[in-house]
């Protein structure tokens, strides 16, 4: 059976050394972030989520979510009750406003309780996480009333939220939804329609569910100009919060699917519900991408997180198994075998993936401080670059993220060779569940074009070229550094890769737009080779000045070196490769038409 | 639900066209392949996988097999009746010798029905897929008595064979199994040991099932030079083959996995089975290599098999679902949305699909063409040569073969956004049983291993440097050609790497080997890229003839010419990166220790 413990050491080291947290104390909410809080929020949480949380994966997995007759749905055997206790230790609190009933501490803080809840059981994980980005929607664009009916009980966990977007013909392009909302007499409007594949749409954690639900009012433009946001809670409240008759949403049945079978994946109809809109009528699309951009990077963070767990495992593994001999002779003439951590594919194996997850660590934490700058920085300056360089790597972090995450999952199931594929063993269900976070909030083709076509434009290119600065003036800085200059200069030349692949869209997207789409999963994956090589070379800086100074703990910093390195030596070489991939362009991509694409007769 | 139809035209262009079957007419066993009977044999074949084995793939994964009180087992429902027929119409015998009551057609041809079987029903056509295996076994090591026996019967379909190599403790390591065999008195063994991971070990299909099994006389040495081939029957059979008593093998329990449910994998143990052995004492693994380098083929045909049926389905719905415009304005203005085939990267993963899955059929028959010449071309250097060839690219078709067969499934799946996670639209099985390819008869790691630690090495290299010769020889005719000059020479490049990798190798593994494992997976997949390269070269060639004399099929084969193209530009590219890869050697790869890769604490 497979194990998990948070890598606490990992994340204090982002945390208080790399990000130092303490730095921005002068910052509201930052003030009462201080290593010893940060540190007790970091290891209190990873013993949570890693003894209670963590044993109910596989269990979950294999009893998924049942649906009874009237629509109502059990988790599996243990959820209620892990629920009960996160909700009482209040890990969805953690960086919620304290005028809700959250503990107000930095956003980079809940990443954290994001990364550990995800690793230790995705299923589990998605429901209170969905709930996250539907508080962000009604924080931003939600009526005093609204907020201060649902916000407090939706932190505290008393209550949990759904986001409701896709329709049985309508993903990517909401554009085409068709759920409408009546108005009604009392300011309400009446919800019918049919929503599927509603995470934790349905399930018996909680008394009562928000749905946060897209849908058109009456009249309303044909395209994603028209479409409005509505809460509909499951059970309908009193001003006072106090529950009353049943709402008409039901479940009409659970999706079967490839994993994350321990979270109810729901077909939701509509039947005249009860919902208040959000915000104002026809800016619903803004309204949703507030709760998809958090969700976004918390689907990043997944990624990362069945890499990790898989990651774990695969160490544990191929230092108990023996199997052949080290190519340079035996390693343990002793024993029968060496084990196979002697060999150097399945060292390479875990190598890339020690350094895409520790990598990945440091970016979304580094994302998430990018948001806690982007409301709380000083000055307006310092706001609006933050919050450019977050808009710019949403879909980097997510989109690289979660390839990424499922690569290093497929490998780190192969360490196991044969017993990878039993289920037993439990790899091949981190599979499973990571192959999902390729495909929602948005496919990773959408996080691309998302990218290419939306952010790499925004303000002139102004955050793509502060990225480029940035980076650039960080592999200056390192020059001529014995230890820091030969991965920046890899990192530098990844770089160059990137910048040259901007330019060429600059030159051939304007004649020809298919050049941009049939280049952007590769730009997405360059700028994610180069945001992950910048925290790489920032984590080297860092361990080497402890090193200097003469940290206790030289063999964790002398390990991020070599872990620099090997970014440097085998990741970087990628994006050369992916700029010629681009700069051939869409010709013979798109050359072909429909009839060319059968195979038989 | 999804659907298959073979690929017969496309596999009739190879057989036909690009390997010219017919010009080989002066050999044993090709005289009858001509035109027509190729011809009657793949489309008949094509509409029997495609009408009665495919429609019960979806079935049979979800059913699985099941393993009663006694040990018996039965496959999914319509298994049997199917198997029936598949054994009815012979298309187990094509590519078998005549003398023990096959067609005696080129394993060109053998080749082309494990495609379609695979491609239909993986877990159905693994019944049979042993099979051929132990045939080959028993064909080229077992006595003439031994061969009378079971030949005719496993190749009928009478009777069907395992290969019984893993134990609980050892898998690729051989020398470690602990499987008894104990000489009897009549010249028989008694077999002794618990074998875990047999493909089909127990069914319902037939009357017996031939278990060849490796396993440890007395005193034999306590390595790969100790171990012996034995055959196994389940039932015993009399000289005559008249079915006898139980033997003493039982299927202990039937493994859960992530995919292939329609096959039976098993944990069988052995209690003093009556064997017998195959071949010399201790020899029992240069047997095992004859089943496993027949097998390994059959594998990479598979990686292709799942590649193809994701991709026919993955056409299918990119031009039915609707969704957003295309970057050029509305292709479809008429229709609410255009289909997603308009999007470049929709069609990219399409493209990159086409472009391997023709690519890899084509290297897969063209091996397939090598085995035939390596036992029946005229003179003793074409044999030779030919047999050096296959055994140099079998690692490649099985390792390659597989890596992007999966993520072939995989892209294609992600074609269908969310509908691609759900069980319903048979996407995410494609998923899951192509995973397993990547792993069994020797992980893709071994496969690498084999190919740079074995096969480069072999005859002081004759066999690589014979391949490079091959690809530069067919890159430098195709110079100064309009259409084919630009496709060869980004080949040539492709190949350069490859070369200047080898030449790494040669210069660096001598002082540390851990240099050749660190670089061999990269490796694998740069000659992979030659070789279908140079397959996407020839078929270029081909169709530039075709058009030339003015076919009546234009369309084909102008598609063939643009898919080359595409080949050429956007699979190439990363041989380059590939290299660089191998050239940083193993030193930060190698560096840390077991401690090092603790994240937690």
């Amino acid at each position: 059976m497979p194990s998990y413990t948070a890598p606490t050491r990992d994340t204090r080291f982002i945390v208080n050394e790399l990000l130092d947290l303490a730095s921005y104390g002068n910052l509201p909410g930052f003030e009462q972030a201080t290593p010893d809080v940060t540190d007790a929020v970091i290891n209190e949480a990873g013993r949570f989520f890693s003894e209670v949380v963590a044993p109910l994966n596989q269990s979950g997995d294999r009893e998924g979510c049942t649906r009874h007759p009237d629509g109502s749905v059990t988790t599996p055997k243990g959820f209620k009750e892990a629920f009960a206790q996160y909700r009482e230790a209040g890990w969805g609190t953690v960086s919620q406003p304290v005028e809700f009933g959250g503990m107000g501490l930095p956003h980079v803080l809940g990443l954290v309780m994001e990364e550990y809840i995800m690793t230790a059981n995705q299923g589990f994980g998605m429901y209170p996480g969905l709930t996250t980005g539907a508080v962000s929607a009604i924080l931003s664009k939600g009526s005093a009333e609204q907020q201060a009916l649902y916000l407090p009980r939706m932190i505290s966990g008393e209550w949990l939220g759904t986001m409701n977007l896709t329709e049985p013909h309508c993903g990517t392009d909401l554009g085409m939804i068709r759920t409408k909302a009546e108005p009604q007499a009392d300011g309400s409007y009446a919800i019918t329609g049919t929503k599927i594949f509603i995470s934790a749409g349905e399930h018996d954690l909680t008394d009562n569910i928000v749905h946060l639900v897209l849908a058109k009012t009456p009249g309303a433009p044909d395209s994603s100009k028209g479409i409005s946001l509505f809460i509909v809670p499951k059970v309908l409240v009193d001003a006072d919060g106090t529950l009353g008759e049943r709402n008409g949403v039901t479940c009409g049945s659970i999706e079967e699917k490839m994993g994350i079978h321990g979270n109810s994946t729901c077909v939701l109809n509509y039947d005249g519900a009860k919902g208040w809109m959000i915000g104002e009528e026809n800016k619903g699309l803004a309204a949703m991408f507030i709760m998809m951009n958090a969700a976004r990077i918390g689907v990043g963070i997944q990624g990362l997180a069945q890499a990790e767990v898989a990651y774990q495992n695969a160490v544990a593994y191929a230092l108990d198994r023996r199997q052949g001999r080290a190519l340079t002779g035996p390693a343990e003439p002793q024993e029968r075998a060496d084990p196979i951590f002697v060999h150097p594919d399945v060292r390479r194996m875990l190598m890339d993936a020690k350094a895409f997850t520790e990598g990945m660590r440091a970016l979304s934490l580094w994302g998430g401080l990018q948001i806690d700058l982007s409301h709380k920085a000083a000055d307006e300056d310092a706001r609006a670059k933050a919050d450019r360089m977050i808009s710019l790597l949403t879909p980097v972090i997510k989109g690289y993220g979660t390839d990424l995450g499922y690569q290093t999952a497929t490998n780190m199931q192969q360490v196991f060779g044969g017993h990878g594929y039993i289920a037993e063993w439990g790899m091949e269900q981190f599979v499973r569940d990571a192959r999902i976070t390729m495909i929602y909030e948005g496919t990773n083709g959408v996080q691309a074009m998302d990218l290419c076509g939306r952010k790499l434009a925004m303000n002139g290119g102004q955050a793509v070229q502060e990225f480029f600065a940035m980076v650039d003036g960080e592999c200056d800085a390192a020059k001529g550094d014995e230890t820091l200059g030969p991965i920046a200069e890899k990192l530098a030349k990844a770089n160059g890769e990137l910048k040259a692949a901007t330019m060429w869209f600059m030159q051939n997207a304007m004649a020809n737009p298919n050049n941009l789409g049939a280049g952007a999963v590769h730009y997405m994956h360059i700028m994610g080779i180069v945001a992950l090589g910048l925290m790489w070379l920032r984590m080297a800086k860092v361990a080497q000045a402890k090193l200097a100074e003469g940290s206790d703990d030289q063999a964790f910093y002398a390990a991020k070196l070599t872990t620099a390195r090997y970014f440097a030596d085998r990741f970087t070489p990628d994006a050369g490769a992916l700029r010629r991939k681009i700069e051939v362009g869409s010709d013979s991509m798109m050359a072909l038409g429909a009839d060319d694409f059968a195979t038989a007769a």
